[in-house]
């Protein structure tokens, strides 16, 4: 074992973020003088359960990523004492550069079973190269981003705050979780790495260690507060009600005093919100909200809306962290052409879509999105906005478009609204939204 | 957003992986003077519902990070940009180096509700500004570790491998799983940075693509095993027996050609297994092993082993990657001691233990577990051995000891077999193993 382990991935490290047989299937390739391109594509067969859309998130980063897979001499060596590549098979590695094109659909787009999210085209070596990779990077962000549009669907544009950073499975999905939440809509991160990089704003409150320190829990809200004028405090460390009746008195004794807002952290928080509120209100604090946390996830959020408690803003961790109720989805990446051959694998009760495509959402009278069309990419369709645009033209990405990745946040604001009542809804949607597959890839698909 | 951004986390910004209240507590306590010494305490209240014990991991790996953490300018210059944080603070963290205690108990022990797996004492803030780091490290290890090891006894020897970087959530989990996978028992691992890092064995065999690529199943085959005799050839693209009557012909035609073994990736595994092992036997072909994956989980492995399916290594991805039934575990990090006096939060219905405390395993006269004993540290105890040892010393780690963690793997071999069989299956356990609290312990719970 290395010592110390390095605390994640440094980019010169990150060609090696591989299953070894993507390595040995490369190096096949190159024996055999396979090098005509192959194109890959990225897709999902069955929505988890409780989804009724994904929110597609990741792919614009790891395309980013893939522009800048190297083999440094380090990694070589690496590879050189696994002894299963050869001299020739290596220095081919030294030189390589990912030199095909990526098409995807925007980061923050709905996407639906067999929709690709992106497409690789290249020597067939490059695009099997980042096969590991993208699924890895495209689930966790995907994943993530869909259970929290549910959360934040179900605030009704109340702020949710990500306060998850310590129930995520690791570094990076702590990081690249923000990014994902972001996209998603989220108010805030507790997470200040992740929110620097990603540009999130940063949130925090105080944590019972901070109330139990102190002899007196008066003394540590009033010193919070002299600290941090507009701070949130915590106030279920003991008891509720009564921690909430010593921040009105400390109000009183010292009205310069500045408290932005209280925290429920545990118990019945519609009731205690109610409580709160009145006893803020009637001490004349209408200005100090309240944010509660503790177990919440979309339907919990969607019954305190309902039932109009009196909650300013939702602080969420455990059940969005690691998308509890949905924490993978069964990601492929198929080859679907080689040489310019359509390629199909044959699964029985399963969907195999061959060749280059892509997708076109229409609408209805109202707005509303109706149902998707599923076609070759170089059919002749009228039928809606295609999807699927080119990001990375010959191994060069195009930074307009990934610039554009910053208002992927925007999209999903804009697209919410349009989608259909049934598929927005946090329960199952049935009918299911529909996708259909064009005549054109319909007849490919016969013929394989 | 930064652009291109980090793969993951440099060294040098790992202290910002933390959550913002943790620096603004920080900051609190230096403002109020308050460096005398906390005593945190890292548990969890519930098991999963689908787990009898959890395999602790990632403590000691965490424990090592913790003696590395340092505010370097450039995150210095971050945290001054948040307009929080005062020129002093800064200085103080700048110098910030870890000076205390971390008790744990040994990587791979399992543990059970209310146990402590590690216990940090330092002046308070040093203690404080682990927790958010801690909980996300050793959560990741220790829900992948407590699924592994079931998939691991439910194989009951056969080799169980890793083929899960792809649903995994993100890079640091990729890789950090491989160090939890090790631990846990696993026989190898597709990650290859992740082996390679980890020391566990890589393992690898062929995708789909591969053999789409290819005009000719067979050719396919035939070029990979003369490239690497002994390997593993994937044979479920098109029609799973027929491919593996093409492997018998292509081993009749060529004699040299070495196959150590085909691998079913759909289907009915068991019949399959079946089919293809009496259609190998009956060539001669003996030696050539089959390797199942697709979908399996412990319950199915299980399941194949009690029907004696013929099935020599099973792959296993999505089920494990997010330890899909229980990705998530509600640990704590709790003060329970500040200058010298404990400290406990009042929760209706929940336990919560003081001080500074030590956990003693019992064994009956079989030498199965019997129960644990939580005390507190410094009573006097006779009953089991205790399980908390010290790691980290004044801000030194025992080297000893840390290497010692690569014997965890070791360890869980060792104790598997004296968990008693309801706790060791992977049905619920009823009653659970049987945790009491010493005498001590309650009567400073009672006087908090």
């Amino acid at each position: 074992m290395k010592h110390p382990s390095p605390a994640c991935v440094a980019d010169d490290d990150l060609a090696l973020l591989t299953d070894l047989y993507e390595l040995t299937m490369l190096q096949a390739y190159w024996w055999e003088g396979m090098h005509e391109r192959g194109v890959f594509s990225l897709y999902f067969r069955k929505l988890p359960e409780p989804r009724n859309f994904m929110l597609a998130c990741g792919q614009q980063y790891v395309a980013e990523l893939a522009t800048r897979l190297r083999f440094p001499p380090a990694s070589l060596q690496r590879l050189a004492d696994i002894d299963l590549f050869d001299d020739g098979f290596l220095t081919w590695l030294e030189n390589f550069r990912f030199s095909g094109d990526i098409w995807v659909v925007p980061e923050g787009t709905p996407v639906f079973p067999n929709e690709p999210l992106m497409e690789v085209e290249a020597p067939i070596a490059e695009a099997q190269l980042l096969e590991s990779l993208v699924l890895n990077q495209v689930q966790l962000e995907t994943v993530l981003a869909s259970k929290v549009v549910r959360l934040v669907m179900a605030a009704e544009g109340r702020p949710v705050i990500d306060f998850g950073m310590r129930r995520m499975h690791g570094m990076d999905a702590a990081i690249r979780g923000v990014r994902a939440y972001r996209t998603a809509g989220l108010a805030g991160t507790s997470n200040v790495l992740g929110g620097l990089i990603h540009d999130l704003p940063l949130r925090g409150t105080m944590a019972h260690s901070y109330v139990l320190a102190h002899d007196d829990e008066r003394d540590a809200f009033r010193q919070f507060a002299r600290f941090y004028p507009g701070t949130t405090l915590l106030v279920d460390t003991h008891d509720t009600l009564a921690a909430v009746r010593k921040v009105i008195d400390l109000m009183a004794e010292e009205p310069s005093l500045k408290v932005g807002a209280i925290r429920l952290d545990s118990g019945d928080l519609g009731a205690l919100a109610r409580d709160s509120r009145r006893l803020l209100d009637e001490a004349g604090h209408q200005d100090v909200k309240i944010v509660a946390s503790s177990g919440l996830d979309e339907h919990n959020i969607a019954e305190l809306v309902k039932t109009a408690a009196p909650i300013d803003a939702f602080g969420v961790g455990t059940s969005m962290g690691v998308s509890q109720d949905a924490p993978v989805i069964d990601l492929s990446y198929k080859l679907v052409e080689y040489a310019g051959k359509p390629r199909m694998k044959h699964s029985p009760g399963k969907i195999n879509l061959p060749g280059r495509k892509q997708i076109y959402r229409r609408r209805d009278t109202q707005g509303y999105y109706s149902g998707d069309l599923i076609a070759l990419r170089d059919e002749a369709i009228d039928a809606g906005e295609p999807l699927l645009t080119p990001l990375v033209t010959q191994g060069q990405i195009d930074e307009a478009t990934l610039a554009e990745a910053d208002r992927a946040r925007k999209r999903v604001q804009q697209i919410l609204p349009h989608l259909p009542p049934a598929v927005r809804s946090l329960h199952p949607a049935d009918p299911a939204y529909p996708v259909e597959l064009s005549e054109g890839l319909k007849r490919l698909q016969r013929q394989q």
